[in-house]
C-alpha cells in the first residue's frame, strides 16, 4: 500500500529534488477555521457540500467528487482502508474524537503556515481560531482581516454620517496591525466591474447616512463599497499588506444570484487593479473558478497581481488547474491555497490535490523534456510557499 | 479489429463491472427525431452539421470532427471497414435503406429509453416520430413536451387576450399528462437572465393582445415568457415533471445572434433556479457548452439543478465533457444526453462518445488508485441511466 | 540528444506521412516584425512577456513559461544545451548578433510564407520589415493591413469632414492592392457588440466633424468604427481579401481594461459574421484566447468564419489550443499563426509549440485508433498551410 498522506500523493518516479520540493511545508494562504466539535452525519454532509444545500432527496453528499476524496485520502489518515464507506469513515470519526481528527488531517497536510480568514463562519463559536488551527496543524497561523466584518462593526456603533470615514479608516489601521493581508469579498458578490475611481467625500457622507439607517444589513451600497476598498488600499499600502479579493463561484453558500452577469470574472477587476497599480499594494485575486484563464491574463499583464490555486468550490475533487495555469502564468504569481473551511478533511485536501496536481504536471513537462529538473524543483517552491512568504512578508 | 458498436468503445482491460456498467443500456434524456428516408449528399452534409450552414466553398462537412467519427465508428456498424471514405459510406447508406440504416445505428447505440423532444424538426413530415424511434431502436420512447409548441398553437387560435392565459395553462396541464419533461428552447436564445419575477395577471394580458396580433412569429415577449416558465412550472410541479431550458451553444442553426451577451451563459439562470426551488421542480439544464463548469456550480448548490453531458454542438466530434465534470459535479447530477437529430448516426455517436470519454476518465482514476471499482460501476450507472429514471420517473 | 528545432518536436514514432506533413513549411497568417539591434535584458525581458509590464520586484520575466521555453527550445538553436541559464542565452545571443540570431531562429521555424502586421511596433525603425523578416527567414513574405493606421493617417491629413468617408475609401483601395488581409483591432479593444447595421451617410460626415477635431486621437468613435468596417468590406470583396479581426486578451500592453465587460468573447461578433456574410468576405477570428471554444461555435455556424491557433497572449508556453479544437471545429476552418512579435524567439516558438501540440493530438488518436494517418496527414496540412494558401490566396 502507498504511504499515507502526501508521501504518498507524489511519486517516488519523480527526481529527488523535485519530490522534495512537493513534499516541503506549504503556506496555505486561503482557508478557513474548521469546526472543533462532534457532528452530525446530516452536518458534515453538509460541510463537505461547502456549507451549500443538502442533498437532492434521495441521494448523499457522500456521492460528489468531494466525497470521494475524503473516503479514499482522509480515510488512510484515520487509520482506515481506503475508500472506506461513509458510515465506517463516520464512525471511526467519532472514535477519535474531532481534536484528535483535526490534529491528524491538519497535521498530515504539511502546512507550515496558516493564512486564516477567521469570519464568515456559519457557526462562529464552533469554528477553531487562527491560533487553534496552527496548534493542531503544528504550524505557524496567520489572520486575514476581512474588510466588510470592520466595515459592520463600525456601522453598527452608529457614527455621525460624517464622522463614519474617518471611523472605518482608524479601525482598518488598527486592524491591519495584527494581519498577513486584507481581504474582500463582496465585489466578488456585487460585481467585479466596481467603478474604480475613489468616490467623493460628498458622496461618501451621503451613502455613509443611508447605511447607518440599516447598520446591520450587509454592505451593499456601490459608493461605500468603493469607498472600502480605495480606504482598504491606502491602510494596505502603510501596513505592506497584499488586498485579497473573492471573485469567481465557489464561495460557501454562493448561489451566484446578486450579482450582474459576469460579475465574477477576475478580468473585470481590471480596473480595481489598474487603480491600485500605483500604490504599490499586491492584488490577489481569490478563487477565480471557472476564469482561472482570464485571471491568468492580469498576472500577465500587471506585476502587482497574483493568483490563487483554489480548488473548484463547493463538492470539487482533484480538479486543481495548476497544470493548465503553469503554461499561462509567471511562476512569481501563483499562490497555494486550500480554501479550506468546516472540515479539516478540506485543507487535507485541498494540499494533497495541489501536490498531486502540480507532479502530475512537472512529470509530464520532465518526460516530454520541456522542463529539467532544477526549473521544476524551484517552481514548486516557489508556488508552494516561497511567493507567498514574499507577498504576505512572513 | 475490434468489435463494432459499444463493446469495443469500452477498453477489456476495465475492471469487470465497470465495464458492465459503461455497457449497460442508457437512458437518453435529449434527442431529436432521425430522418426517415433517403437523403441526398448536401442534405446529408448539412444533418451532419446539425442543420447548419452550408460547406465552406472547396470544402465538405466530412472534414469535421464529425465527419471523422462517422466514418470511424459508423462504418463498422454498416458492415464497412473503418474510416470508409464519404463516397463509400453514403453508398453503402443508400444500398441499405433508410429503415436499415436507422435500425442498425440506432439499436447499436445500446440505449434502453429515447427521451424525444419531436419538436423542432425542419422537416417534420419526413422525421421519425418517439414511437418510431423506440420501434427501430429496440427501446422504449418517451415525449418531450416543447412549451414553445403549445405556445404556438393557443395564439393561432386567437383567443381573447383575457382568455390567453387560461387557455394556455388548460392546454399545458392537458398535454403534460403525456409527456416526461417540459422543455423551453426560448431563455436560451433570448438570455437566461430571466427576471425570475413571477409577472402580474395585468402585464401578461396586455402583453397577450400585442402577442396575439402576430399569431404567426414565435414568442419573443419577455412577460409572456416568464409567464410561459411560471405556468409550466405550475403544470410541472402537478404532474411530477422536470423542466428542461437550453443553454449555451449548439441548437441546430443557432447562430449565436439574437441574445444579448452572455445571455447562453447557465449560470445565468441562477435567478430562475432559485424561484422554482419552493415549486421542487427540478431543472436541467440542457446542451451548456461551452459553459460546463458554470452549470456545474449551480448543480452543486442548488439540490433541483441537474446537467446535461451533450455533447458539445454542430460538427463536434468526441468532445464529451463528462472526465472534467467528474471532479466538480455531484455524481446524481448528471446525465447522458446524446442530443441526437436528423441521422440516427448522431444519437450513435452520442451515447459511443459518452460510453468512451467515460470509461477513459474511469479508468485513468482506477490507474492512479483516486476511485475503487464499485464505485467506477456505481457511478456509471447513475450517470448513464439511474438519475434520468429518478429525475424523470421512468 | 533530439535533434535541434522541427525534427526534435515532431515523435518519430508517427507514420511518416504524419510526421512529414507537421514537418512540412507553415504559412504564419498571424506575426509582427521582430527587433532588428542588439537588446539590453531589460528590453529583452519585456519583449518575452509580450511587451507588457516589467517583472514584479525580485522576479525575472524568465520565470515564466515563455522563459521557460526559450531557454529549452531556442538555445540549442543557438548552439547551447537546452535550458541554458538565462545570463549564457542572452550572452550567447549578443555574441552571435541580431542579424545572425534572427536568421537563425526564422529559417529554423520551418515557415515558408509569414504574413506580417507591420503596424503596431512599439519601435518602428528598430523592427524589421515584412521584407526583412521574408528575406531572414528564407519565406515568402506579405503585408497586412491595419485598417486603423489608414484611418489616422487620413484623419491626420485634415480633410472637409464631408470628404473624410471618400477619401478613406480611396486610401484603402489603394493600399489594399499590396496586401493579403486587412485586419483591424479596434472592436477587440471597444467590444465586439459592434451594431451591425451600417451607419447613415450624415451620422458619418457628424461624427467625422468630432473626429477631425482631434486627428492625433487614435479612432474611438462607434460610428466611424462601424464606418470603417463596412468600408474596408466592401474594399476586401473587391479585391478578395479576407478580414482579420483581434478577439480575446493577448494583444501586447493590452491590460483588458478599455473595453466593457465581455467585449472580447469572439462570440460576440455573431452579429457582424452576419452582416458580412452576403458580401462573402472571410472573417477571420484572431487570437480568441481564453474564448476558443466560443470562436469554435461560429466557425461552425458560419461558412465564411476562420479562426486562429495562437499561443494564449503574453507570457504563454506551449498552451496551444489545437488539440481542443480538433473535436471541436470543421478542419479548413483553422489556421497556424503564431503572433510572433518583437523577438524572433517567439516566432519560432509559435512554430514549435503548435506542432508539438498537433503532433500530440495527433498521436493520441491515431493510437485510440479514431483517426487513420492518412486524415491525420491531411489535417495536418489543411492548419499548417493549405487552410491559409485558400483563404489568402496566396
Amino acid at each position: 500500500m502507498e504511504p499515507a498522506g502526501m508521501a504518498g500523493a507524489v511519486p517516488s518516479t519523480l527526481p529527488d529534488p523535485v519530490r522534495q520540493a512537493l513534499l516541503a511545508p506549504l503556506v496555505d494562504h486561503h482557508c478557513h477555521g474548521v469546526r472543533g466539535g462532534a457532528l452530525s452525519r446530516a452536518a458534515y454532509e453538509r460541510l463537505i457540500a461547502g456549507a451549500g444545500a443538502p442533498p437532492a432527496p434521495g441521494t448523499t453528499h457522500f456521492d460528489t467528487p468531494a466525497g470521494t476524496a475524503v473516503r479514499r485520502w482522509c480515510a488512510p489518515v484515520l487509520g482506515l482502508e481506503p475508500h472506506a464507506p461513509p458510515a465506517v469513515y463516520l464512525a471511526r470519526r467519532a472514535e477519535l474524537g474531532a481534536e484528535e481528527v483535526n490534529r491528524r488531517l491538519l497535521r498530515a497536510a504539511g502546512v507550515v503556515a496558516f493564512l486564516v480568514d477567521a469570519d464568515g463562519a456559519d457557526t462562529p463559536d464552533q469554528t477553531l481560531s487562527a491560533a487553534e488551527m496552527g496548534r493542531l496543524g503544528g504550524a505557524a497561523a496567520d489572520e486575514i482581516l476581512r474588510l466588510e466584518t470592520v466595515e459592520e462593526e463600525v456601522a453598527r456603533e452608529d457614527p455621525a454620517a460624517a464622522a463614519y470615514a474617518r471611523l472605518l479608516e482608524e479601525r482598518l489601521a488598527a486592524r491591519a496591525g495584527g494581519a498577513v493581508a486584507l481581504k474582500s469579498a463582496v465585489p466578488g458578490r456585487r460585481g467585479l466591474a466596481v467603478d474604480p475611481a475613489r468616490p467623493a467625500r460628498a458622496a461618501v457622507v451621503a451613502a455613509a447616512g443611508r447605511r447607518l439607517a440599516a447598520p446591520k444589513e450587509p454592505l451593499d451600497d456601490p459608493v461605500l463599497l468603493r469607498h472600502l476598498l480605495w480606504t482598504a488600499a491606502a491602510v494596505a499600502r502603510e501596513h505592506g499588506l497584499p488586498l485579497q479579493i473573492h471573485t469567481g463561484y465557489g464561495a460557501p453558500g454562493d448561489r451566484g444570484r446578486d450579482s450582474g452577469y459576469g460579475g465574477r470574472d477576475p478580468a473585470l477587476a481590471a480596473g480595481l487593479a489598474e487603480a491600485l497599480h500605483p500604490a504599490g499594494v499586491p492584488l490577489v485575486l481569490l478563487n477565480c473558478h471557472p476564469y482561472h484563464r482570464h485571471a491568468a491574463h492580469l498576472t500577465a499583464v500587471f506585476p502587482h497581481v497574483y493568483l490563487d490555486l483554489a480548488p473548484p468550490g463547493p463538492a470539487a475533487g482533484p480538479a486543481c488547474p495548476v497544470g493548465e495555469l503553469l503554461d499561462l502564468v509567471p511562476y512569481h504569481k501563483m499562490l497555494f491555497g486550500s480554501h479550506g473551511r468546516g472540515l479539516a478533511e478540506t485543507c487535507h485536501l485541498g494540499a494533497l490535490h495541489f501536490r498531486r496536481a502540480l507532479a502530475r504536471a512537472l512529470a509530464a513537462r520532465l518526460e516530454r523534456g520541456e522542463w529539467d529538473a532544477a526549473g521544476a524543483a524551484r517552481v514548486a517552491r516557489m508556488i508552494g510557499s516561497d511567493n507567498a512568504r514574499r507577498v504576505y512578508r512572513l
